[in-house]
């Protein structure tokens, strides 16, 4: 690793302003404990920024785009060029990571980090490491070294958006294929069985969702990586989008920025980046439950509770961009109202 | 009744207009589904509004505030003075439903239909049909004239706010007591125990929940409204911003505006609405799921399921603001996405 990868000392929650900040709420003009999780989110957020009134205002989307190897043994409803078709997509601005990145006003990044095409777009960001991901069921998915590359360089485009004044971070992803990498990690890392994780990603069948299964758990088997070793587990399974995101959230959490992480595949790099460095979940939200059965799995991991629950699996940020602005009223409220006291009003 | 009110005919969901957008929603480029509830919300809007892209871009918020005659009996944690005070909050910016009106652009506009003082503060919009209802546990809380003046109230607000370009309405109240009298009138409708509804209200220990629980029981038995007759239900229990509430709604599903409910008290209105006028909850979300125990029947009564559930108990509409954007977001979806032709994406 180079950069500041390698030197990654994640700062400690500041505890002491979310005692602070609890007490102020506790004055605001609304009946104790009636803000629900808005008032644990501000108390978070407070924790993460060690500010009193943290400013999320300037929110910023990386979504990084990668083939997959293991696409060959056909586990995927869509053809692998769907990648490429995607990130195309959303430079031309007709994803639904575009629509909802404009609706919250948000810088938004589009990384080939490994897509298996030759793209030269307007716009596109080219940090491709490889034209995808080797096929995990056949060998190691990533080297070692094109590991640590795509860290790096999660981490300097997260930096990249920091330099621009984000102060909240949305990551992520499109990649064909991702949802079967992604459940073998989770199958790896927490223990639980490929057939409690396993579901249709982009919209496979019964019949191709049990195929899907079997090449992860026989895949799983011959790899065989150390669950306690996330390297070691990128390198056997991929990919390079998920290692970028982790990257990214490392270096959002080292700067004290807070994360919006996204679906299942969004999750499961976040549950590797806070396995690289302990501290890194402290500085997550997690924006919405996914359909895709994996994602509860992944959230336990990481030990959150999504902000929304609605059915949606889309992938590339989408259910965290739509999280965004509940979690930016929460900066809001605590800002802008006013206390019993200023108001007038009587307490209890 | 006057004006609007007494020849209300709401008009039925286009149905065919939610057939068409069905099948353009079908056509982004997203996997089929993978919507999840936005996909629900888009064809709803478009049932209601008639338009393939249906406008939810300027919302208003009308706050409703009035007393309640029942407080006499110690069933709130705060005193009734607070109803005057907070609507005094209202018009100086500081409470949370300024704030989250702000977040959203809305207007906002907050009615004194019933406060029991002498309110006179520029910006309040001044429509009191009586210092407060009536003690419901000893004498009905208001006469058949002034609900049908509440309801009439109600409907002329939100007439006003769509005059001027209003496209989504957002009902909130301001009402010291309110929770005893919605908790009446649920269980009233719902035929549900009082036991099984009643909560802590604005933060009611268990004792006083317990004193609140007998005196609502009490008092039903008391009064022993005719379930099926929302008139008279309101004659028994009250209150001024529960009527002012459902005649706005009315107003809003007449001229085909979609409702956005907020919590336990808004939604008591809107059983109430669709009760005088059967179609009313065609036109209506249920912004959130408040922590308050009613607030499940209620919206059981209504047939929706919620857009957010965050343990919130704030009332002045705030929950129903605070998901405002997920619903936009929706309309944006499909509205600005590309389709799979036209993106020439490689469809399954």
């Amino acid at each position: 690793m180079k950069n500041g990868l390698s030197a990654i000392s994640i700062p400690m929650l500041d505890e002491e302003m979310g005692r602070q900040v609890k007490g102020h709420v506790d004055s605001l003009t609304v009946p104790q404990g009636s803000l629900g999780r808005l008032e644990e989110w501000i108390i978070e957020l407070a924790k993460m920024t060690g500010e009193a009134f943290p400013d999320i205002s300037k929110p910023g989307v990386i979504v990084f785009a990668a083939d997959h190897g293991i696409t060959e043994e056909g586990v995927s409803a869509y053809p692998k060029e769907v990648t490429e078709q995607m990130a195309l997509n959303f430079l031309n601005d007709g994803a639904a990571i575009n629509v909802l990145s404009r609706a919250i006003d948000a810088y938004l990044d589009i990384v080939d980090i490994g897509i298996d095409a030759d793209i030269e777009a307007p716009g596109l960001t080219s940090r491709k490491v490889r034209n995808g991901t080797r096929n995990f069921y056949k060998e190691e998915a990533m080297t070692k070294e094109e590991v640590n590359q795509a860290l790096d360089i999660g981490y300097d485009r997260a930096e990249k958006m920091i330099a621009r004044g984000v102060n909240c971070l949305i990551l992520g992803e499109m990649g064909i294929g991702n949802t079967t990498s992604s459940t073998a990690i989770i199958s790896i890392i927490s223990g639980k069985s490929v057939e409690s994780l396993v579901g249709q990603g982009t919209g496979l069948k019964s019949e191709g969702i049990l195929h899907k299964r079997r090449i992860i758990e026989e895949a799983i088997s011959l790899r065989n990586p150390n669950p306690d070793d996330p390297i070691n587990i990128l390198m056997n399974i991929g990919g390079f989008e998920i290692a970028g995101m982790a990257g990214a959230m490392l270096a959002a959490a080292n700067n004290r920025i807070p994360i919006l992480v996204d679906g299942f595949i969004t999750t499961t790099a976040a549950v590797l980046a806070n396995l690289i460095s302990g501290r890194a979940a402290d500085y997550m939200f997690v924006g919405h439950r996914s359909a895709e059965p994996g994602h509860r799995a992944a959230i336990e991991l990481l030990g959150k509770e999504p902000i929304l629950d609605l059915g949606m699996r889309i992938g590339e940020g989408t259910g965290a961009a739509l999280s965004y602005p509940i979690l930016k009223a929460a900066t809001l409220v605590i800002k802008e109202m006013a206390t019993f006291e200023s108001a007038g009003v009587s307490n209890k």
